[in-house]
């Protein structure tokens, strides 16, 4: 049978499941990414797991994200990620080096092959005829120590590029104009595969930026061909031999069918406060702006600030204008040193900031109050830049470049300059060494973790007990989402590389009491909360399962889970119940003591048994929704024992 | 009478008093420099001054220290200062260009001047033949409306200079010579007049490196000549014409003599945790390093970027090194691109960073804990770099970059290496755009303050009043700090351009109910403070005094003073009143009210009277050391009112 690109990664993966839209399959995964945010947990986890080495054929952990070192904390988290790397036999990407996206594209990815990553972008990589995913912490581990990663079949999205684009668009407006059709949940459940002519007009790096934003319309991934232009991109890049080929058979068909006609693109722009709120740029021009912002893995590539660094040479910015560069990368700033358009850049009146996301995720360059910021970075959702109530649109870097130096948003191909070509480099700087390869396996099973003051590692946790006699400590009601759980925010999150510190913030929003209350009855069972409908809504924060369990959450009895929530509390041992009957709910009263004995023999016989609330007759009869292996993990005590178990 | 150059440069500033060493003189004030992080409160100071436009000759506002925008605050701040100095006829450096001092050593600093700056290393401009200093923001803000600088005449110490300095060793460790001999204590009361043979062989921008670190030794300046190096300095940036001569007579004595033989120093490294602490760097050879930070106002030049590149170019830093370039200026980065050095840096291994102050004042670059950090910055203060228990070396760019390839301290001069001679620009980058000229005044006149949602103008303060009830809110015991009257820190500093909301941490170490209790009485007459000895010691912040008095505080009466908080309190118009009894001080209670009739006549008349305790026959007799300038000021309800009254 005649398949698309998209299909034959899949096949080539698939170790469990079968390929039909909706149903679970399992896949190998051949690479991961993790980035500093998200790394410190995951290398945590493989500590907790006693990974002795990495199952990957290459797995490698970048520091991008918290580059500001305003005290110890992250500096830390950077020598952890280090020594950790070098435990596990992982690849390291020192802070300063870059972008995880972009640096993995040039020193890893390889066509054909399974990526997934603790970052939603993870997707970008599917430009280079990869299937690469964005996914949780724990998924990533799991995906180290050499398990399959288990995901819904999606439908296969099939875009047609035909034509070529004009002077004053690039590859930012064609995944505008992707969301301008379907807004940011028209990829839910869908591989989105481009192909056709149109395809051969865009370099490996423009197809890195439709592919990035693919995340923002929600897609679960993003699929480019491999064809010669993939080839000459490894080839530049030293690295000829990684390439093969991956396309579309002739006949293939697509579960949906679209596409898109390069040459009738214009400039677009994405207005506050959703990517998917997209129309031309001349439609806003005019608009003052107060800041530029020109990088991330959105528009990571040489031609991206080059084309700016063209407009913008010999001229200056406008007055009270921030025009702040982000370079992608180590290699890429080298690169626009030496071609001169650094200089042009800064003497135009830029900003130029070290390598790495910064203020794309708020780490840095957030927009003055009341101001409009324009962005070539991939999102744009309320406070997002860090400022709390902020103003701001994503663009094309000639958008952004263009309306730096008029000091308000201009459509580029109306402003009366010459369009710069940017020439693609023939001999782009390559330097192996940033990128530190795995230690060998003698050397590595040597090293120890390097744990800073603010670094714990994860605590053993027990097996599901047989018996179970615990009160509740709280009763809430319905909606009560992860940041209700677990709060997000400066406040917290410098904790999340220490779980007994970060334990200490549970539940506070909802009763502060929660902490203290969980602490004495520890090391006495346990203990269970009951809650609503919708309960475990918003961020997929793992933290928000993984700190309650800390604590001794064994039970956690609702009328029904949001679902990413539901997944994490099976992962970290703890038993997801659901009322049967939800006049039970009204009946339990915070305080009351749940009682069962045999648990693990009713875990695993069926899906139903019954609670006793003691020093009452009252039975309530609960429900949960595990799978035979997800039941196993449950028994094991969380997925870290379950893997640990099959080592 | 043969005179040395700082001699002349008093003379020809001299308005008031004698030039006599101890003696308080009166200077008038050419140029003035403010920074952001002192700079908000300078321009709501010239705000509620009403001042009308600048009276100094050349005014800048520079942008460095809080270039990091994690949300609204810092970049609302740019905002406002750069509408302030378009209000108030200033020129304004934006964030980006670089630090204040060598940027106004480039674009604004005249042999023969007086610079005042709101930074204590405003001295470093003393290499240009100037009298520059750094004072409080009320002092500079004095001095931008016109008013006269006073201090106390310093005595002069010549330090003559011979020889030249070898391979390896640079101006750093000149200085780092002078910290050795005299410690951090050694120049206070003093100006260091550099002069000899030794001076010609010193570039403009060695002279800075030198100049800027006499802060570390406590002096009030640091001068050395205008000679041809200054006029080719000026030169280089099209600003011959600001040149002029400035040498000691032929004869010229010191207050002190001292020499140093530039060909006998070697490398000096100072060790953890004072600027004093100074060693050979071989002493320390072999120390191992975790972080090699090259910057700061004590380094700003091109041949410290340069001569570093040369050592790290086409070679790699250690593994685990995080080797920290923190470009002084935007002029300075775009040297260092065009010649390459940007080019090595990043190849290298270093992580280039935004110009600026950044983490020589704790902004970014924070080392891990219990790692050391070699810097060419001018402090190592304990946690001064962000992190806490920190371990800062300070040396010269040289012994920088060498150890950085070496992963441990490494003495330059022993390292086999080939010292690379770095050539000084003959046309280095000028950008005059860069540094916005002030506005015509016609234009300046019409500008209103931009201010986001942090920022408040200082409210109108009333004159002293001549009849005083008011009761004592807190009788607090000896040494109570300006920390425990308005503790610093990141809680609390964001609120900088706020008074009304600083004044809620008003004495809320000392007892969290005085700013709801002074509140209540604020509209009713206000209150008095009680205190015992060195009262107001610690850091120099004027928040300290200004807050209580925006909550009503009108008398500080104590057993005595530290002396900047008195001065503090006496420009904020405060009466710092003094127990001629110390038994008075035991029989006063918390909850007392004082009572006072014919104020402003007592205060005037002479130095002591009476204050009665309401509802008691008990008089307590006070006195206060006030000059007849700072009676004035206390009349008007401080120098505010006092400098608005003169225009």
């Amino acid at each position: 049978m005649a398949m698309n690109a998209a299909q034959k990664l899949i096949k080539d993966h698939l170790v469990a499941g079968e390929m039909v839209a909706g149903e679970e399959i399992g896949l190998k995964i051949d690479q991961t990414l993790t980035q500093d945010a998200t790394g410190t947990l995951v290398m945590l986890e493989l500590e907790a797991m006693n990974l002795d080495r990495a199952k990957t054929e290459a797995s490698a952990q970048y520091v991008d994200h918290n580059l500001i070192q305003e005290d110890y904390k992250n500096p830390d988290d950077h020598l952890f990620l280090e020594s950790a790397t070098r435990k596990f036999g992982l690849y390291f990407s020192r802070p300063g080096n870059g972008v995880s996206h972009p640096v993995h594209m040039q020193r890893l990815a390889k066509p054909g092959k399974t990526l997934l990553g603790s970052d939603s972008h993870t997707c970008a990589n599917g430009c280079m005829g990869m299937l690469a995913m964005g996914a949780g912490g724990i998924d990533v581990a799991m995906a180290i120590a050499g398990e399959p990663f288990f995901v819904k079949m999606p439908k296969i999205w099939g875009v047609k590029l035909t034509g070529e684009l004009p002077d004053w668009v690039s590859a930012k407006d064609v995944i505008l104009e992707m969301l301008r059709r379907h807004d940011v949940k028209g990829g839910v459940g869908k591989i989105i595969e481009y192909y056709g002519p149109g395809v051969d007009k865009l370099s490996a790096m423009d197809r890195h930026v439709i592919a990035n934003m693919g995340a923002e319309l929600g897609a679960t991934a993003t699929v480019f061909p491999s064809d010669a232009e993939i080839k000459r991109f490894l080839k530049s890049q030293g690295r000829e031999k990684d390439w093969t080929e991956l396309k579309a058979d002739k006949d293939a068909t697509y579960d949906i069918e679209d596409d898109i006609n390069l040459s009738e693109l214009v400039p677009l722009i994405a207005k506050p406060s959703s990517p998917g709120n997209v129309v031309a740029v001349k439609e806003l021009a005019g608009t003052p702006i107060y800041q530029s912002y020109i990088g991330s893995s959105a528009n990571p590539g040489y031609r991206d600030f080059a084309v700016a660094a063209e407009i913008v040479k010999d001229k200056h910015i406008a007055p009270g204008i921030s025009l702040d560069i982000n370079p992608t990368s180590r290699q890429l700033l080298t690169d626009l040193v030496n071609e001169g358009h650094i200089a042009s850049l800064v003497q135009s009146g830029a900003r130029l900031h070290q390598a790495g996301c910064n203020g794309c995720i708020g780490m840095g360059q957030a927009p003055a109050s009341g101001k409009n910021s324009l962005r070539t970075t991939p999102r744009n959702f309320p406070g997002r830049s860090g400022t709390k109530e902020d103003s701001v649109f994503l663009c094309s870097p000639e958008t952004a470049a263009v309306s730096a130096l008029k000091g308000e948003i201009t459509d580029p191909a109306s402003s009366g300059l010459k369009y710069p070509k940017v020439k693609t480099l023939d001999h782009p700087t390559v330097d192996e060494w940033l990128l530190e390869k795995p230690l060998p396996y003698a050397q590595a099973k040597n090293i120890s973790l390097e744990k800073g003051p603010n670094i714990a590692s994860i605590p053993q946790m027990d097996e599901m007990p047989d018996e179970l006699e615990i009160p509740v400590l709280l009763k809430m009601g319905d909606n009560i989402s992860t940041d209700e759980i677990l709060a997000g925010g400066a406040r917290v999150l410098p904790y999340r590389s220490n779980l007994p510190e970060i334990s200490k913030f549970c539940f506070e929003i909802v009763d502060d009491t929660y902490y203290e209350r969980a602490s004495k009855v520890v090391d006495k069972g346990g203990h269970a909360v009951v809650g609503g409908y919708n309960y475990g809504q918003g961020s997929s924060r793992e933290h928000a399962a993984l700190a309650p369990r800390y604590l001794g959450l064994h039970i956690a009895l609702v009328k029904d889970f949001a679902r990413i929530h539901w997944q994490n509390l099976v992962n970290f041992g703890v038993l997801p119940l659901t009322f049967v009957n939800e006049a039970d709910y009204d009946l339990l009263k915070q305080g009351a003591v749940l009682k069962v004995s045999r648990l693990r023999e009713k875990v695993m016989q069926g899906n139903r048994f019954e609670l006793e609330v003691q020093g009452s007759n009252h039975h309530i009869a609960v429900e949960h929704a595990l799978s035979k292996r997800q039941k196993e993990i449950m028994l094991k005590g969380g997925i870290i024992n379950w893997v640990k178990s099959r080592q």
